[in-house]
């Protein structure tokens, strides 16, 4: 009885490693950034998932009760991001039906899957149109399509959670957050002086990191096999708040942004928020 | 002012370019089962659309005003169908977007795509949910997402048809309507004295490969960019009337089937129709 979590070394991975009780396999093709792993339960095992054999091997050898498949990119290189959201899941799905059928698998999605979303589809519910602007929200619909594939002509037990804007320490600097936080520490080391931000004015569905790995365990624990869970607050919040609160939090205030008030993009829809009434049954109805 | 057929040697190609009169550039990888092209606007290049150079040079030398790309394979081998029908029309689409950015694409998709259609979900329109049972129909999702987000973020012009059960002389041998005319064939030289064939008592949307055409060119003419459009009778035949009007234009009569006659299997509906609507109106705003 154990867990598998791939791209264990990610920004959501190094947070889940720390909250699951279980055994836990850690699963990392990257040699870089491999930190080490305080749990002792847990261990580390080296697997490239784009390669069939080692992933057939993976599950062959574990049988793990559930697996959390963080690995992913969104680099927007077609290819990479293809390989990186698609061809690892289906590996993984693939290995799972020949070696360990039972295995519970959770997929993580993305609200870019929605893409173009108009203020007056808020909130957004998770059967909602899926209209994709860039191609790493082309590639995560790519891998919703292979979970119902998969769960409809294989019967295997996958549940997806679909999240909208993580923020905490660790996310990736290619996101609004993560860039923020790069900047917070090269202003806090004399690097730069000045903090430089683009538009601060749109409101967004902002969720906590480690209320998202609470919602994946729960989604994993209760949600029904097939299903897609938004994940994210259920609220709008203005990007200057947050921005607000995490200088706060690092004893800094707004004085040192440069904001960036270009206009709105036609593709930057002004606020964006989930309706999350589908991941708030998975707790109520308990 | 000319027009590329992807696939021109394929069922419904060799069918579209009789049907064209503009001139033609057929387009095709394989090497085998190229007759010669009766029509003297037409004319036969060779491109292997996996290979990125090689479509980009096809659409810059030509710069058509149309592309049909009716390439494709329905292999169910994943990553065979995934290059055929999503890795081929990402090249034209790119070098479209590069080269001849005013092309209008018609992209054929596949009642595949719907996969698990009920009866009470008949007759069937564009915008139901997809749940393809087969991997095919999955890499023509695929495709379908790809077309949108080439609409959408590129600007391109693209209209897509999405074929029910095509029937005529020339079909894929894979395919139940193929497989009848290729025992044909075999019955009357006299290799086989019984033609075997599965479920007659289904209902299928059956259309004529020259019906087909016609709606092609129709949705090419006049569709609107980034929609689909079924392309179908709008009726549920039975196998058996098919099977028999088939027979009899042979000269043959059923007496010299051996029908399978097993029992519906649980991702095979009695009855599957399509609503078209949507493509009747292409005819009736005119």
């Amino acid at each position: 009885m154990n867990s598998i979590i791939t791209g264990a070394f990610g920004f959501s991975g190094r947070y889940l490693t720390q909250s699951i009780s279980d055994e836990v396999i850690c699963v990392s093709r990257s040699k870089k950034n491999k930190t080490n792993i305080d749990n002792d339960n847990n261990y580390l095992v080296d697997c490239d998932l784009l390669n069939k054999t080692a992933a057939n091997n993976l599950i062959k050898q574990y049988q793990p009760k559930t697996i959390y498949h963080l690995a992913g990119s969104f680099t927007q290189n077609f290819e990479e991001d293809y390989n990186s959201n698609v061809i690892t899941t289906k590996n993984i799905l693939d290995a799972v039906m020949q070696f360990s059928p039972k295995s519970r698998i959770l997929l993580i999605g993305s609200a870019a899957e929605y893409g173009l979303i108009k203020f007056e589809d808020c909130p957004i519910k998770e059967n909602a149109q899926l209209r994709p602007y860039n191609s790493y929200g082309l590639t995560k619909i790519y891998q919703k399509f292979l979970m119902d594939y998969y769960v409809n002509q294989y019967s295997l037990d996958i549940v997806m959670a679909r999240p909208f804007n993580i923020y905490g320490k660790g996310a990736s600097p290619l996101l609004f957050i993560g860039n923020l936080y790069k900047q917070i520490s090269l202003y806090k080391s004399g690097d730069i002086s000045r903090i430089s931000l683009g538009n601060l004015e749109n409101k967004r569905d902002y969720i906590f990191i480690e209320d998202v790995i609470k919602h994946y365990i729960t989604i994993m624990k209760y949600g029904t096999s097939g299903e897609i869970y938004n994940v994210a607050s259920g609220k709008a919040t203005l990007t200057k708040d947050l921005l607000k609160t995490i200088l706060d939090e690092e004893g800094l205030d707004l004085s040192i942004i440069d904001s960036n008030s270009r206009p709105i993009q036609a593709n930057d829809s002004s606020v964006i928020f989930a309706d999350i009434s589908k991941l708030q049954r998975l707790y109520s109805d308990r």
